[in-house]
């Protein structure tokens, strides 16, 4: 089957590889319908050393059930199924508590022995556990929707949760890419009434508001600070939804905390070390979020996506054969493309 | 009147200066009856550069209205108050939301133009927001424990609330310190069935067993944290309270935090900078803490203490007059003192 690998910053291809194939029985193959680029992707895509052996990539992905292992129950071939961006048991005690992430059998996608999404095929450990069955068909319009919760809509909508957002809360959303629209939807869904978009990209701002938010702030760093001060009397936020990952973004986001408010990052650190001294502990600010455990969240968002009261997919603004990955990853890294979708 | 001031490190003074006054009609003067020194009081004390003119010490005190401005309602010369280490008008929208620490018209004791808790009295400002009225007299036994509402148990109270400790809650203290016993105590009340003082002082860590502690370790660094986690099955506890403000504490802290748990800091931070990058996020551990808003707790831990049902004022083991208080800070410095007790 025809697999996408990275072999370095810059150097994306796609290329034959063994057939995902069960080997374990609580293992699944799924035939991937659609698959797509993540923010997360393009880390490495700027940064990795050249290697000989490429790395399979691609962790969101919908597909079809091709086979079952012997003890993989609820799911057959032919159903429709989305994959969450970390596979999971879904009973360990970390799973029974929301954080698959966390999964004490599970583990993430494209590693050596586990494929990646942007693939025709991946073979899916703890498929019970891990796959979700839809209600749909395989050319239904809402697929780039459903696609959505295997991570960017469940990344932005952990970022709401774990700030707390509700009715009360007044927000800040700092980056416009698929997890910052994300993350608004999800502070719009919670309920908040006041959404403050930080983002440059007018087109992507446009879908922010269409999303949600209430006022966009289209200046950066000590201006852009500057500015949602003004608009918020001076206090910033309640809560500040940090979707970037750069340290930039989280002192920023620091600096927007109302006291006594939370920042919640879910774009992944480029950092080791960051403030964390003598301001945001005489504020009470709390630091939460993390990597988001997507497939606590799949139900509970799936039925306003099924219904179409929520339009995720329109993240999506590029859909491309798997030929054309490589050119999804310049797209994406050039801001020409907000969020490339796949279909292999 | 006689009042501790602060030339530089080492450098403690008790010395005559102008007598507390009423300044603003919503001041009130109160007479100490009962002050000690912080633990954060010994931050400056090893490292402050030295000046000409002192700092006043001290944030924590109670003692008997002397005198109160026009604008002061329910109270009188007379009554024994109490007065959180932070003062509040305890109106405004933050101390509505029990976040006296940022109030609009407050400050901190033991600045320039308001005094400090050590010393013979002090002007209140915000008197009728600041003050929290005592139904007991002025040679009651439980002065010492009262006394510790100002700061140190609710400091520790804090500490376990915002890490969210609750009867399914397991819990690492670090620091067998004055508010590292306070976060034990809180943390049994709060109904935490486990909780793991990490400390290496016998006497104080007995105490903390007293105080609820199950197991102490004693180890620190690598060793500590091996030493918990063998406790706890590898995982860590879902809460740990941070209450030291040293770098070292934190990074252990971190390292102990289970995934999807909460590390809560009430340690003034000696550091800017921290670790905050991809392991945390990971295993999506949250930072929470801050300067506590004892103001905000106190009506609520009031009738424990004055039931006798807990006895937090059992961290003073050292008892002054004023002007002893120099030699109170070398020995809380040196660890001869865990607490010291001032009568001015």
């Amino acid at each position: 089957m025809r697999a996408t690998m990275m072999y370095g910053a810059g150097d994306v291809r796609v290329e034959e590889v063994p057939d995902a194939r069960l080997q374990l029985a609580t293992d699944a193959v799924v035939r991937v319908l659609r698959a797509c680029v993540c923010g997360s992707d393009l880390h490495p895509y700027r940064g990795m050393a050249a290697t000989d052996r490429g790395t399979p990539m691609g962790h969101e992905f919908l597909g079809l059930v091709e086979d079952v292992g012997s003890e993989v129950d609820g799911l057959k071939r032919g159903d429709v199924v989305l994959a969450p961006f970390v596979w999971s048991d879904n009973t360990c005690d970390f799973c029974r508590e929301g954080l698959h992430t966390s999964c004490r059998h599970g583990g993430f996608w494209a590693t050596d022995e586990i494929g990646g999404g942007q693939a025709e095929a991946v073979r899916v450990p703890q498929a019970q556990g891990t796959l979700v069955k839809l209600p749909v068909g395989v050319d239904s319009t809402l697929l780039p929707s459903l696609l959505t919760l295997s991570d960017v809509y469940c990344t932005g909508y952990h970022c709401a949760v774990t700030a707390g957002v509700n009715e009360r809360t007044t927000v800040t959303v700092i980056g416009d890419g698929a997890v910052g629209l994300s993350a608004v939807l999800s502070a719009k869904l919670l309920g908040a009434e006041r959404i403050i978009l930080m983002g440059r990209h007018q087109e992507r701002t446009n879908l922010g508001v269409e999303f949600g938010a209430t006022e966009v702030v289209t200046e950066r760093g000590a201006e852009g600070i500057a500015r949602v001060r003004e608009l918020t009397g001076g206090d910033g936020t309640h809560a500040v939804l940090e979707c970037v990952g750069s340290k930039p973004a989280y002192e920023t986001a620091l600096q927007l905390a109302r006291a006594g408010g939370v920042v919640s990052r879910v774009g992944v650190p480029q950092y080791d070390e960051a403030p964390l001294g003598f301001d945001p502990f005489i504020r009470n600010i709390t630091i939460t979020g993390g990597v988001a455990p997507a497939r606590a969240y799949i139900e509970q968002l799936l039925p306003d996506v099924l219904d179409g009261r929520v339009e995720p997919g329109r993240v999506f603004d590029r859909t491309v054969g798997l030929d054309a990955v490589p050119d999804a990853y310049r797209a994406m890294n050039d801001r020409e493309a907000l969020k490339v979708l796949v279909r292999p």
